[in-house]
């Protein structure tokens, strides 16, 4: 069993022709959730063959632009194409007011049930679980309210009392496989208790070290921070992304992080990665 | 003196790979104007080329996304250019308060003036005007509020009382150059006053004949329908878009509108019209 993610969109702030903002497709025990949606998304979904169908759950990280401008479209074109499945979105307090009243205006409610599930906490929280998959949130350090997730499988044979995992948190290691998402952030170490010995840590790294003093006033990281918390997170692997359209080479942001963490890959659009104790990224 | 249309995306209803949706950028006697602003249109101007900073003045017909769905990115992406430039855009009611409410919640205010001119009208009203160019609204006929736009070029020697011209519509042909664009609209011979004798009439064709009963019921026009305004109005040229998704075949609608309308022309993304008295179409 592995978790599979594809990456539709890996860049900041702005569009462009090759540069797709921030959206993932994430496959996992049968559940297929999309991890933000900046605007061109549903595009990228069609250009890599998801079928619109299969989303389910939407999770938005924050309030910016280059996360969620294209999620409005979605949910328009999931109406046009005579969806009937629920879908549940969850994302910052003030996500359902912009989408409802655009909604309103066009005159186009959805004739599926549309679920939206506003976070507000500023501690860790569960925000979906069933039989086989939980999604937690880890509150990040950014210019608004924004949170990372955490998807994890849980075990196949048994059920196991989650009060118990926390006690014995080597459990984890073994017997899961999860992702930890962290999204637009400074560097922020607070993080790392949540997302000790993840299978996978995709951590954003905006800019290189020569742009350090922009992470401080913009709340993003350096490719070498996003390696310093897989570092002192004990993470399995690494996958870095959200760049600065300013850089033309993503290899550099490897290289820089990769002085700190050896298992660094390099989100890259239309990437898929299979996500288990030995990541495959084909 | 000509004006110069550059087609952005001329389909309707959902963005694909190679399909986007309706936008046009709009050189009239030194004024760039862009006329609806669909997903993705940023990334179109981006390729082909036109530079951000000439946008002053953004029209949007109407609110439903396919129109309007890209521009609150845009406005966010003139902010990380650090625009100073006023920025002026002309739409419907409500479309002030989707577009600050998502920069309220992402704590991105524009350092540039953002003005909004809402529309409710329903009769053909100016809404811009200077020394050479005047911008009327068309009210249309569709499911939610709608206006197309007429672009109308001044005369440059003499400034003509708009009374008198009124009253001697010929003058109109010979002395100006105007561009009417009927967005989305059901068959309407209502506004064939309102754009008779333009040089060039764009109007919607979303379906052909063999859908004409879905055209009732969505307030959408067949090539055939879009031919019989440009004659009944008889306008000098004519340009279609806004296609289903469903048709392969663009020269269909040529066809279907050449038996009623001879001087048709196809939208096409990244074609650059001409408007003059003889339409160059390159």
């Amino acid at each position: 069993m592995s978790l599979k993610l594809t990456i539709l969109g890996c860049h900041s702030a702005t569009p462009r022709v090759n540069a797709h903002p921030t959206a993932q497709f994430l496959e996992i025990k049968n559940h297929h959730f999309l991890i933000d949606c900046g605007e061109g998304t549903q595009v990228q979904l069609r250009k890599y063959g998801v079928k619109f169908s299969k989303i389910k759950h939407i999770f938005i990280s924050h309030l910016h632009g280059d996360h969620f401008y294209g999620l409005v479209g979605l949910i328009s074109t999931f109406r046009l194409l005579n969806r009937e499945a629920e879908l549940h979105i969850y994302g910052p307090n003030g996500l359902k007011e912009i989408i409802t009243l655009q909604l309103k205006l066009s005159n186009s409610w959805t004739q599926y049930p549309l679920l939206f599930h506003e976070l507000n906490a500023t501690e860790s929280e569960l925000v979906f679980e069933d039989a086989t998959v939980e999604v937690h949130t880890i509150p990040l350090d950014h210019r608004i309210y924004t949170n990372g997730f955490l998807f994890k499988e849980k075990l196949g044979e048994r059920k196991l009392n989650a009060k118990a995992i926390a006690k014995f948190k080597e459990i984890e290691i073994c017997d899961y496989q999860n992702l930890k998402n962290c999204s637009d952030t400074a560097y922020y170490p607070e993080i790392v208790p949540l997302i000790k010995n993840a299978t996978c840590l995709y951590h954003e790294a905006t800019f290189l070290k020569d742009k350090e003093a922009l992470c401080v006033t913009t709340k993003h990281s350096t490719a070498a921070q996003a390696a310093q918390i897989a570092q002192l997170s004990n993470v399995n692997q690494l996958i870095i992304g959200h760049y600065s359209g300013r850089y033309q080479n993503k290899e550099d942001f490897k290289i820089e992080a990769q002085a700190f963490f050896e298992n660094t890959h390099l989100s890259l659009e239309g990437k898929v990665f299979e996500i288990n104790n030995t990541l495959i990224d084909y």
